[in-house]
């Protein structure tokens, strides 16, 4: 399966063209791309027109190794994301039967009273790309939304922000993360400690100078604290060819800063801890 | 002169592209294009790399009336918008001393004091396409950075949001104004009332349905109070075609709801009043 170095986000949405809403999709794409080490090239935002459509995912598939749309997969008549895209690739659009089903299974109080124009309307959703090099991919049994993936390269996600990210990481982590060359990806280690940020700062300091001037310039050091649990973190990130180099800083941190090593599931609880003090 | 109906940004630099900052210049542009009855069609966003952006001003300069480019005009080496955009024109790249002038001028204290490399890396700012389809406009006495527009097409604008916004406008409404068609504009006027907003809601929302039923779907009434002043603004907007139907619902304002007409200067002063309920 070829490896993916280099993306792009086609966002499909007359609503951001004229300023009515911000686009947040292409940030938070942007930076999970760069957390995974893929570089994003382009972000291209279009209206909801076919020949436009049609151009820009046959460009950015000519160019990228993995391109994301968002957009335009809603029922109503300006929802032409799957029929443009299907024409790019000349490729049938077809009632998916499995779509259907789980759609009828997940919004069963719903669709069951649909009939005429409003069951066309939402059938339209379930009315997909169809060919050899098309997959789609279910996350989880909660979601009836497929994510339509051409050609293992190009990938068709709702415009709903909480949608896309959602099915952007499941997407990335469960099924494109053998694809993304090892050296390229972002290794993170936490160190928690009891000492406070000032008592810290010097050391932390000093190992990010120390580091740099060893020829590590993508070692990131940074401190969390978090002051409703009397704890700092400390967080150690690098290109995980310098995994080694990562672990010296680890190993420092817990024999000279009280330290002791934490993984990101303890430290997300940290996090997510509330806070009195702030 | 060509007249400007569609439009396209386009946003270099790299920050964008790995999460770092979040780009609101196109939320701007978009939505004071909308106001002004101008189209924006594309919105893209690449890295500080030369060959995208001589492809990327070639294609949008084919494709839209009036294209502006954001972002890649300091003095790092890294900033390569002025030339490669001349590049994608086959135009040469000079040191424009009216520029050098009007910079040294207007940061004398700190261009005094710059000599080697800085005062290279300073001059680059001033280093532009030249050539007989170039123009350098100033904006006003205060700013230096031209607008360098080609082709009376395409405009280079600094990335900074605060300038970029400034100058955007200065632009169109200095320059440009008379290039959009007037029909496609929006009209707007305001009527001012000491009836409540309560008081003055029931019309409002009878005067909005019949401006649909009659056709005349660009119309949107809308109300602003202004508490502290015991006054409320009601504000009447279209398509500058339908100017006519607007004067009837000012008419009517004026005569059912006590109403005065005022300008959008006395409303701008309501606004900006300090505000003792909020």
């Amino acid at each position: 399966m070829s490896q993916i170095k280099t993306a792009a986000i086609l966002i499909i949405g007359d609503e951001v063209l004229n300023g009515k809403i911000q686009d947040t999709n292409s940030r938070f794409f942007a930076k999970f791309l760069f957390e995974k080490g893929i570089q994003l090239q382009k972000i291209l935002v279009i209206g909801d027109e076919s020949q436009d459509i049609i151009e820009s995912v046959r460009e950015l598939s000519s160019k990228y190794d993995f391109i994301v749309t968002t957009g335009g997969i809603g029922s109503t008549h300006d929802d032409i994301t799957y029929e443009s895209i299907a024409k790019a690739f000349d490729l049938n659009l077809e009632l998916h039967q499995e779509t259907v089903d789980k759609m009828i299974k997940l919004r069963k109080s719903t669709s069951k009273q649909l009939e005429g124009d409003a069951l066309k309307a939402q059938l339209r959703m379930a009315t997909l790309p169809k060919g050899s090099n098309v997959e789609n991919i279910y996350l989880n049994e909660e979601l009836w939304v497929p994510i339509v993936g051409i050609n293992k390269k190009l990938y068709i996600f709702p415009g709903v922000p909480q949608l896309f990210e959602k099915m952007v990481k499941g997407l990335v982590e469960q099924h494109l993360n053998s694809r993304i060359p090892e050296e390229n990806k972002f290794i993170r280690f936490y160190v928690s400690t009891k000492l406070s940020e000032s008592e810290i700062a010097p050391h932390l300091t000093q190992l990010q100078k120390k580091a740099q001037d060893d020829g590590f310039e993508d070692v990131k050091i940074g401190s969390y604290p978090h002051l409703g649990l009397q704890v700092n973190t400390i967080s150690i990130l690098a290109r995980s060819k310098n995994k080694d180099y990562l672990r010296s800083i680890v190993d420092y941190s817990i024999k000279n800063l009280q330290g002791v090593e934490i993984d990101s599931k303890l430290e997300d609880e940290y996090s997510n801890n509330v806070d009195p003090l702030k």
